[in-house]
């Protein structure tokens, strides 16, 4: 794309009323803007971002069989009124319809998946099937000040997965947690899953996903040797202690902010529904229901938190914009001019993402943005590539600088390495 | 995908709550789940159709340099209080929070696009643009008896275009309507296009795209020589009278279901939220809004009612949930199922979408089912096509018959038939 055609521009200014830094860098950047506290809209570069986060998880879920679907957001309050959540989920919005009907908007979907899956799930043989969507959910918080980290409205991939036994789905969960390993590491994230207690809508075990980062909201304990790792509120183990798992490392403690979470759900919403199925022999028994959140708003938040660096935003190959920066120097010199149009219609043509900054400013401000956007991989296309045939190629991530030839530019930007 | 997989079966019962044909057939056959009247779910066949339809108008929109974003749905009451949207606009949803904050549910998104153009647009050079997003919208309909034709909760393509000059709207409108004829066009729709009296949010003009079905909720007056085509509330010359655009056709009445609409919408947002820009001698100039809807849903709905006959649904090729119905006969016959599972897995290799029914049911429930789910061919695999190594290749909207041998059937279904 032309940088020249994006709407969007970056500005200099810290805006006033934000104070978590992922908000105060994608609002600079053009990414997102703010409607209020805790709402965002997500303009073409945050959406870009926000749409590959989106088929990464996309992609493993359905590569574990998950089957996707489509929930709607505006509730019966009868569901919620069965599960008791009408009245005791607090971040739970409700509306009143000129009808008179009372709607909840979602916040989570058990209420309208149970439902679902009991209309289809009739015999054992219809078991085990996980559901998911990806889309917005709405929470009433309180307080909103972690930018895109906790929104009112915010983006989730939440899956429900229904099972006939226990073993089952804790044989499921090793599998899910497998694939949300894998999908924040294709984010460019390092993630350790925590055992913590149940949320408010679960009296059972849960299990929390989170990425090391100052910005993040919990603490937790975690083994530098094995992969035990636990909340702090839980923990029965203190800072600098033996691991209880393999005895061998110390704990360590460190802020990390939750990016996924799993909750063993046991019978509660089959039971809210009068979901049964027929087992083997012909009697009726009730499902076992999973639920694996999976926050896509604010894991971009907290890529936001984790890599950026005093110049701007940083984004991993596979979730970033574009892969390449095309930054074309000196105001209207014509050769610069078709040799960067050039090398643009040819990036594009093999398939690479390129933000192609085509426009009439100095070279100071050009970088200055930049930087600021985090595209991965900026090439310089000014008097002295002209001149010599070679291109400056620069890492944002690590500020290496290279110079290649044109004829090596193309193979360095494989379609592989932005879409993979 | 294996049919045995896919949670959603097809049922004979037509729902005793739906009058309207799309919502019966639509559930009938798996593709979407009613929440309440006018809020439906929807599942993997459905979303399946859903996504087809959003890509086809996205594509459409990028080609005429529409700049994606995805705006928040949950507005605040501010925005709404500026435009007189807020006690004007009666299917508006609001929402207290429980920090006393009032909400407004997006029915459109003139309140949450407007400051954001305004934040960007400062200069006659940043116009003209068009931003649009894909998402949902919320209605407090007083009535919702037409399935997903007409819902509380409904998909949506919203582009709104910021403009100079009258002018500059109105030639930008002729490239909107070439492109939405192509959407339709590329859905299996033929599409006309009316003059008619704005909605309750504009004053001006508005144009209206209709596709002639039984199930559709105007009547309209078109040419059947030219392109002229008029709502029957808004024509001044009747029906059988002479075309007052060509002289040569006569007119003709017809039942038509609205699928887009396009609004010239003036300078009524900018104004309420003091949106000006510089124009080229310097003065503060007000932009001319265009504002563009195409529904999603709705197109599914209208797709249904226009093309399922007394079998099920029929869908155009590129909105179909899969390009091919491979259905294996015979109960337990290894060859016909070895035959099956190779001729599945040549096609999804080819890059064929495939709903193989692999399930061990009585040969006529699967055709049944088959009919009733609607994708475009059917490929059959039974005792016949084992012996000849030819398989019967079915047509579902014309039932036409083809016998084709095993060598022949990969380049029938090229993906590009599909996915184009």
């Amino acid at each position: 794309m032309r940088q020249s055609k994006l709407f969007t521009k970056t500005r200099r200014e810290v805006p006033a009323d934000e104070v978590a830094k992922n908000a105060q860098l994608l609002i600079r950047a053009g990414f997102v803007h703010k409607e209020m506290a805790g709402v965002y809209s997500y303009l073409p570069l945050g959406l870009r971002v926000l749409t590959k986060i989106e088929n990464i998880i996309r992609e493993e879920m359905d590569a574990i069989g998950g089957q996707e679907i489509k929930m709607a957001t505006l509730h019966p309050s009868e569901n919620w009124k069965k599960t008791d959540g009408w009245d005791g989920v607090d971040v739970l919005f409700k509306i009143q319809s000129r009808t008179d009907k009372e709607y909840a908007l979602g916040q989570s979907e058990e209420e309208i998946v149970t439902p679902i899956a009991q209309e289809y799930v009739t015999s054992y043989k219809d078991l085990p099937v996980a559901l998911y969507q990806i889309g917005q959910k709405y929470r009433d918080e309180l307080r909103a000040k972690s930018g895109i980290m906790r929104g009112r409205e915010f983006g989730m991939k939440d899956m429900y997965s229904f099972h006939e036994t226990q073993e089952d789905f804790e044989s499921f969960y090793e599998i899910v947690k497998k694939s949300y390993f894998e999908a924040y590491k294709r984010c460019g994230l390092v993630a350790k899953v925590t055992e913590a207690s149940g949320g408010s809508f679960s009296e059972k075990l849960s299990y929390e996903f989170m990425v090391l980062t100052d910005a993040g909201e919990d603490d937790i304990l975690y083994c530098e040797e094995c992969t035990h790792c636990a909340n702090v509120e839980v923990s029965k183990v203190g800072e600098g202690e033996a691991c209880p798992k393999c005895g061998k490392g110390k704990l360590k403690k460190a802020r990390a902010s939750e990016v996924g979470n799993v909750f063993d759900l046991g019978k509660k919403y089959p039971t809210s529904f009068d979901f049964t199925y027929k087992d083997k022999e012909g009697k009726e028994q009730t499902p076992i229901v999973g639920c694996y959140g999976f926050g896509t708003t604010r894991l971009m938040g907290v890529i936001v938190e984790k890599l950026a660096d005093e110049k701007g935003l940083i984004w991993p190959e596979n979730v970033a914009p574009f892969a390449v920066h095309l930054v074309a120097l000196g105001k209207g010199d014509d050769d610069i001019s078709k040799t960067a149009d050039a090398l643009y219609t040819d990036l594009v043509k093999a398939g690479v993402e390129v933000l192609y900054d085509d426009r009439d400013l100095r070279a100071g401000e050009k970088f200055a943005e930049s930087d600021l956007i985090g595209i991965p991989t900026r090439i310089v296309v000014g008097k002295d590539a002209v001149a010599t045939g070679e291109f400056e190629v620069v890492s944002r991530a690590t500020g290496e600088v290279r110079n290649i030839p044109r004829k090596d530019i193309l193979s360095c930007f494989l379609p592989t390495a932005s879409n993979s």
